[in-house]
């Protein structure tokens, strides 16, 4: 099968790869949709996201949706043909963090298409994957893939939500209107915060940001700006700037919480740290999600509307375009990889 | 009667300062001992903290005990002879942090002896002073005032380890055994933290947080010593070290917990964020406290051992052999001025 | 003036009482629209609200909008005929629980209308009503005193679910339909609960219950009705009644959360203690409102839609009528008195 | 073998039970010794622990330590002779409650001799007994056994302190003077609460309680004793008596926590649930508890004194008479089964 396959920095291939059965417990899907994510774009530019770097050729992609084509031994309760989104974590389920709660932060957890681990977990961008049977996700009908392979960025936005705290009520800043930051804003919306606030640079994304029921937007670079709010009960960073963590510090009210979902470059950023201080700020970190996939979907089935957020769709043989507009955000939001057209 | 007066950075006097009888609800108090805290360490050294500048005149001193001199109208409950310490701050009590529980944060809060307001809260370093009746809290007659003036850094200590959330049974990293890091490791053993790991630079004060309950002492600037925890369930920054607080991000274990209590640099300091994100880390600023300081009075009261930290005791006279000795970590922790004696 | 006064179970009356002018800091404001509250049922028929018992003639009434006629001395930005909705309660400021940030639960607090306190606070359910200026909040021009007056009990029940914990994605039961079952509803709708069910012993306030939003109900009566889901993440007790109570520990899963909400009646309801410790329940009890009361108004600006809990509007004349209809759920939910008609 | 076997209530019976070899990654403890717990004595009694009742001969005791005789295959870092404490709880790993954090609640879980599933899981008062290898817990060599028993009730008392939230400097009360009441205080006195109040019938009980450091008693049938606290910030119910649940919820301050960890009679007890309503109060379920077996192993092998609990100790022949004598709380508190004695 073809599949594709980033070798380092820049060198992103749509070659063949290996097809194998699904073994017992597993089910072969072959994927539909494909969604690029900022950690693809990562891989695709620098070779490397955050401390993780490609090491090896590995098949990229986490956000997909497909159809069960074949089912191992033991697997009951999907038949070939349903439509299913798959759940891009496997979690060891012995370690002190998956017995306490927090699977997300597994340390040995195997993420679909990650140079975390050697050798890397390959990916979904391809035209089939075995997958354990209960990473999928069954979908109803009639859902579109398209909208399906938002589940994963949507959970998470969701997760991002929780870690904020009760938000409903509360007035939110949100900087960053990338594919993350526009569904933090539905999510935000979704849960009951009174006032969304949408910093990014460009114009592009925060006209988006609106779309997603952002209350207001603002431009990063217009500090001077009235739309700014004075100070916000919670800032989620979601733009991976640091200049945006030290707005999120600035802005956030006394006791305030600041979420930082957006990863950072790599080292040390600058923090305010006395204000955290003598604000008594708590900044918390998040990171990927468990359980919101189910209520991803669950939201997406019932009709969210996040569609505006696709922009683009290309077939696999030209995914090194999908991925250079990707990475144009003044033009596109989410690009999708259409790996069933062939 | 003579104060202990910062004029500017260096320029510390003792010298002639006002007095004036007390008003309705208020008491006059004749200070008999006052600790030097590392706030006024810093507004002798830089002629500020943080971001608040001594602009005029500012007697310093927020950690007091003395005896009731004088009553007001209207003041009920005192009787002149009796000792007392005093609560440094006054919140507004109308604020949104008033009346959401957060006092401590409160932003018109008036605090003995801090530069934050312009004119400045005038100290309690000072032969009289007179406090709202309200600030005061009896002593037990038989009462050591040089004990009793440690309920102030003592209830930092407890609002950080509040600020930390659960300790029972947990492992803690304190960054920093000056006075404040000390009191923490006492009030961490005092909520039953297991294990209770601290580091400096120098020898002396891990000495001296050893006395006060530490399980084990690594030196900061020995990074290989075996001593060091691979991972700490929570860290407690009290050295205002930037490098300190990449250590407390760097042991902090998955889903862990960083207290910044100490002040650091003005401006940004460095923070490894990634971490923070990946590791779903909690940071939390803790800032002065509010009812702690019943409590630190009642855990003194009732014999809480902390009495090592006192090193040394200068009369009023000798207020700036007291602040140049309390500056020298090598030699001296608490330093307490006795305004008692002349 | 003209004010509907309870004197004893079943003694309302409409009748003359006393007049006076605005002090310092006060402001007369002549009530138009009052909403009649199940405590104000309770004081109706039974001369008591739990353990309140009526002992003096009591203007009963705390849900009130009106337009501002004159104000005191030292009131700034009030002006005479301005519309203005009316936070109930007073709380002392001073006590712990306003110290700690829960100022709802305040043991001085003074609420209008209410026999907690003797003498009474006097209620709002007059022509005219003096109250403290910082009791009022300012409305737009546009917004209908009937819906302001919904802000009252929309702030009962947005406590209620912020004391419930997070509800994003999670399942929902509220037992009881009632004004406040159903505000409790539309709240967690917009607080992004994925499911609510409702129950109720009759179809008219589950109707209403589906209209503000449950995706669900239920009759109370049929407990092998299949819409009963097995098990929720969090129940939310608003109906008063013993058995509900006992349902909600019945069907909330391990380690979720009961809101008691709803007044149960005085001395002991009966528990399924046992359940509540092998399946580690929390319980809550949500009492009164703080805050919430400035994001209910903003709500009901903002659109939110509740108009159909009004069923009934009757003039100050007729407050006896109004009183017996509100009692009949079959057919009235919100009852309203309009008190600017005459 | 030996195993002290419960027929039904009242019908203990010292008995032959088969023998097996260890199978692959479990290990054959020699048991030492068995503390008799308050359910033990329910089974013994009433032939039930709340809804679980003995339908099969069931060998009772989940509180035991031992001495490993021999390993199945796969077992590593456990060598014969080896002491060993015995974890009772098996987790299933997989349903909603392990995977959020909540094993103690697992709706699958296994736990030695318990009569909550059928067929039952046989326990541990026996001479051998084959575990897995993952429930041992090695001890240090110089830990006495019967010290080490008392970690599986020192568990339940320390999550019963945990789910009381924050207790450093606050005033609990602890209703039941039992074993676990007795720990229950010497948990909360190791966490810094300022107070512990206990309240029991009997005065051996409270004698006891005041060794593991109430700081004061109170008899419970003397409402009037000025011993009472008007009000406390926590309550720990730990008696199973309803009463005392009621004596909770009333001493209770507004906004106050209890915990209802003892088991109470089966299906409704009376709550004063108006004053969890207008208080505030929360309550929550405490059942066993999960990690903090290691927790309390490491506090008993760092010398925590509560050795004064075990009063009598039986061999296995006699276990009829230990049984009885553990049911006379007025003579006797932990009673142990001495099981390698013969």
């Amino acid at each position: 099968m073809r599949a594709c396959v980033i070798h380092g920095a820049g060198d992103l291939r749509v070659e063949e790869w290996p097809d194998r059965p699904p073994g017992s417990g597993e089910v072969t899907v072959e994927v539909e949709v494909g969604g690029i994510c900022g950690s693809d774009l990562h891989y695709y530019r620098d070779g490397a996201v955050g401390d993780f770097r490609v090491v090896q050729p590995l098949v990229l992609g986490h956000e997909i949706a497909g159809r069960v084509v074949a089912c191992g031994e033991g697997v009951e309760g999907l038949e070939p043909g349903a439509t299913v989104a798959i759940h891009p974590a496997t979690p060891c389920g012995a370690c002190r963090e998956c017995t306490s709660g927090h699977r997300n932060v597994c340390r040995r957890a195997r993420y679909l298409g990650s140079a975390a681990l050697v050798p890397h977990v390959q990916g979904g961008f391809r035209e089939r994957l075995v997958v354990a049977a209960d990473q999928l996700r069954l979908l109803p009908e009639t859902m579109d893939l398209r909208r399906a392979v938002l589940a994963e960025p949507l959970s998470v936005a969701l997760h991002a939500v929780r870690r904020a705290g009760p938000v409903l009520g509360r007035r939110v800043l949100v900087t960053g209107a990338g594919p993350i930051g526009c569904l933090v804003v539905a999510a935000l919306r979704h849960a009951g915060a009174a006032e969304v606030v949408v910093s990014d640079l460009l114009d592009e994304p925060l006209a988006l940001a609106a779309r997603m029921g952002a209350t207001s937007t603002v431009r990063a670079d217009a500090p001077e700006d009235p739309a700014w709010p004075e100070e916000v009960d919670t800032a989620i960073e979601a733009s991976g700037a640091p200049v945006a963590l030290r707005t999120c510090v600035e802005r956030a009210r006394r006791t305030g919480t600041v979420v930082l979902l957006g990863l950072l470059p790599p080292g040390e950023v600058g923090l305010l740290a006395n204000r955290v201080v003598t604000h008594e700020l708590t900044l918390r970190g998040a990171f990927r999600f468990d359980e919101e996939f189910d209520h991803a979907l669950s939201l997406l089935a019932g009709g969210l509307d996040v569609s505006a957020l696709v922009t683009h769709t290309f077939p696999l043989a030209q995914a090194g375009q999908a991925f250079d507009l990707a990475g144009d955000r003044a033009v596109a939001s989410k690009v999708l990889i259409d790996l069933a057209g062939g």
